[in-house]
């Protein structure tokens, strides 16, 4: 991967720790203990860095290990809202109210030799959910073992697909409130964007001291949507490098990466994620870059981009999009 | 009131505490001193009860005073997320997850000669919010103060209201998710329901031991929607009864009063809301009052009622009803 | 029904045929021959008529007859789009765009000693559908004939509900569209509102020469929703009375009746049709009743009342009222 | 551009007149004469073709050339339902319901030396609407001029774009209905959909004698969702082979191209024209490539894309794809 792009990100044109020499810490399964299932200011920390710092973190699959095999019942083994396991909270030193945590995704690798997908009743983009809620049937109850390495995922004899991690669960705390895991929102969360893998830098809004950084929830590879509710889940080992941008007032998270920057909306209807993601890529378009307002909104309707993260969580999430060579003056 | 039919409610016969005598506590401002904006398990109590005791609670109007005047700002004057506070939480003694706290609102009367009405900037019905976001300027910022007292609201020279007050936000607490006071979803929350008052009793789903009763946000009157963002809201002396049902597992809050029964949904978009309510009503036909599924679902095609709670807050409120008559063998 | 109120109503208040001796013409089926399932500018007229004039007029069910018994199955004898069957075209004389006709439901019998409720196939409120599309099996397929008479309907042993007729679908022609008789929109059409039966005036916005008035799908008692996706639908002699207001340029439908005045919106989501109504009804106010703008999006926000008509067809209807008592001065 | 892969088309597997030498005709806006703003089976045909023949059509900008320059007011010049200018009808020998027209597009060239790009009161993605009804003033009304050529869109001194052809409104009549051309549904229509450009074949289902081919409003360019409301429009000449696949029953557009095929839904709100556009997909897989439904299911959960058309238009368009080489067996 190039990395030379990144001295010219945003990451490290205003990190606080761009120039330190970073320390790299290992967030083991020991050193985590407990896992958590909500994201808020009222967990112990776990781990405690400074800005520009690496960690290194062994994640844990979305269902906690608890299925392992294809005639496991999901409905009988997961138990709400003890779902999406997550690493920390790390705390990163000097992060206050208002600043930015940039999280780069430097690597992800797997654990094991395969990951799980499976299809969980009342969940998914295409069956009635708690949500939506319908009399209809619950569809069948399926799980799929996939064998994985570091660049295929083997789905079935018929089909192998490139192995394309990302982590699908990075969030900083709330303010006062607490987010169950499977919920994103303007503090990051579930958000499940592909494009949040590695060589991806995420700009999560501070709202509680020291940011309380959780992650987890890597997916091998996911389609955009992730439709039938569940990517190819697994436990990875996942290293990121995280800096602390002080007095960058951000509403919802963001992304950059080589070719690309991204605003980060999740609300329901999805025509409500879209226009968060949009409008804060133009306000992002407006304050950083020299747009002025109309005409930012003007030219994104003709070369935006916009991914579907998830369709499937309690909101649903967007990204919206403009390619870094329209950003230069 | 005629509270004769209370004798034969569901709180009445299935709660623990319907033979006793009750106590009556009074929350005072001084015994609440702190509010609360977020609702979950975090918080310390305030009170513990036994199940039937009475509790007269002082709420405060949900700007918590802090718009005193016609020419103050909301928009300078309100903070997020600290809007809305709650008393409690309130403790009652063997409420566990699976079971279900029952408050019957005996009365709500006027703390304050007056309440008031705001246009908060970008919070309403017919305007772009925070989450359906639009580039357009935002309404203008309005205030009024409106005379009441326990019987009228004076809303102008040419209209006056009848008083008909309700309580906008009434909660358990989840799991272990705290969600901001602004929010209904399946614990309560800010529903906004104008049914919700004297002479109606909540069914509220236990998911944290004792179930951690809040309450706040008294209206002293309300349309359907609740569509320029506020009601009437005011400061209440809110008089409420409280009893614990064992081993009742709701999903979502149900309501009973003299005439009618009503499941209640909060969700977005709206249509997921009267699902999630229509729903829900039907289960409780069929658990409770002997309807075969399919019966119910065309018979509420004939004869079902919908409320619409709110259309402002960050999830939607919807409650659907059966007139009670229509239960009887 | 008293009808004392009629006289000062918008109609007869700005009715060109108000002080006419009404002609009555009866819409017969042999007189009707054809009936329409697309609602537009391109069909023949079958019946010309004076503003003023009385049509009594012969209404097919919405399965127009094909459903005949218990055993039935609607996914074998109803076929796409040649469903709800409409009379007319109506042309009113002197009908042109901006203008508006008024009508007014004198009363509605019914033409069999029975109605028909069904379950259909991927069709309703709580099942996924062709445009909430889901991989769901379909809910169970069922047909009821229900016994009725001009004042219960015999909807089981257990349950007997009033008969309380109202029209489903009540339209003008748009202007260059022909829609098809599922779908209600801004020319009226499958709105599904149970307060459009005898005693409502329902004013429909003309678009094309001589209004083009058609009508159909009686139902003899309906829910808010239509939640299962059919009411008890059955064939009827309605008997309306048609009006012409002269330069009124509404968008949307509105409604009066004795007590009330509503704006109806169709869209979804369904917070869309809310909208609708509620921002038709306050320039509605505005621009009638002399009202200012923020003081009736406030005042609705106190006593604005919302009926959910259908959440069932391809656009959802809303109606939002105000209670009459309030627009005096 | 490499013609190559279309030899292994489904047009031309399967395609009645693919064989044939195909006749080339040419619709000029003199053979036009009266454009369309309305799709369905009432306008009189301009062209009747073969199978497999090639159509060269001159098609007029989305505002039919009412804009002239950046000093005029769409408000004023545009005047609904009479936007979005249609060439058509082509009826196509031997197409009948249940049959499918194939459209592949040759080549888009301009007829102008600039696009037109306007911001339209109360329209666009980040602003009430008729459908999304609020109380905020509009955004300001604004025309942009854009010089372009075959290659590059000369968006203004600091931008410039490829010149991305796409057709913004291709369509077969209804059966019955017919539709405004801002609207997209299942038989094609205002879908905005990017891809829908030379090198793309959309199939279209047949419902009305002839299919009724409808065609229009060329974009020069357009981001994903067209969120301002408008493309680079402009007048083009477009070249299309028409081709009849016969007893194919498609229930929405889909789309093939070099490397992907896409099905194609319209709804709101945005996450069912997602769950059609989904839905279909697996269909397709299903029915033919030899997909077992859950596979398909669970497999595009890894590796499905999601363009987003418009989410401006009254229904919005999303196409759900997959990529050709995951249809290998």
């Amino acid at each position: 991967m190039n990395h030379d792009w990144l001295k010219a990100s945003i990451m490290y044109q205003r990190g606080v720790g761009a120039q330190r020499q970073p320390i790299t810490h290992h967030l083991t399964e020991e050193r985590q203990k407990q896992f958590h299932y909500t994201i808020g200011p009222y967990s112990e920390p776990v781990l405690t860095i400074e800005p520009g710092d690496r960690v290194i973190v062994d994640t844990r699959d979305a269902f906690e290990g608890a299925i392992t095999s294809e005639q496991d019942l999901p409905s009988q083994l997961l138990k709400m809202p003890f779902l999406n396991p997550q690493n920390g909270p790390i705390m990163v030193n000097g992060a206050e109210k208002g600043d930015v945590l940039a999280v780069y995704i430097e690597s992800m690798l797997p654990r094991s030799d395969h990951g799980i997908c499976a299809m969980i009743p009342h969940f998914g983009g295409l069956t009635g959910t708690d949500l939506t809620a319908m009399l209809n049937d619950p569809l069948p109850e399926k799980v799929r073992l996939i064998k994985l390495d570091h660049e295929k995922v083997y789905w079935s004899p018929r089909h192998t697909l490139p192995y394309k991690p990302h982590i699908g669960t990075l969030s900083v705390s709330p303010e006062i409130d607490s987010i169950n895991s499977l919920t994103p929102d303007s503090h990051g969360g579930n958000m499940d964007v592909p494009d949040i893998g590695p060589g991806s830098i995420t700009y999560l809004p501070v709202r509680a001291p020291g940011g309380r950084l959780f992650i987890g929830d890597a997916h091998a590879c996911q389609g955009d949507g992730e439709i039938c509710g569940t990517a190819v889940e697994y436990p990875s080992v996942t290293t990121i490098k995280v800096d602390l941008i002080k007095s960058w007032a951000l509403s919802w998270p963001r992304m950059e990466n080589q070719e690309t920057i991204m605003s980060i909306g999740s609300a329901r209807p999805l025509e409500d994620a879209t226009r968060i993601a949009y409008r804060d890529l133009i306000y992002w378009l407006v304050d950083d870059f020299g747009f002025e307002q109309w005409d930012a909104y003007m030219l994104l309707s003709q070369c935006g981009k916009v991914r579907l993260g998830n369709m499937v969580d309690p909101k649903y999430t967007v990204g919206a999009m403009l390619n870094k060579h329209l950003l230069a003056h």
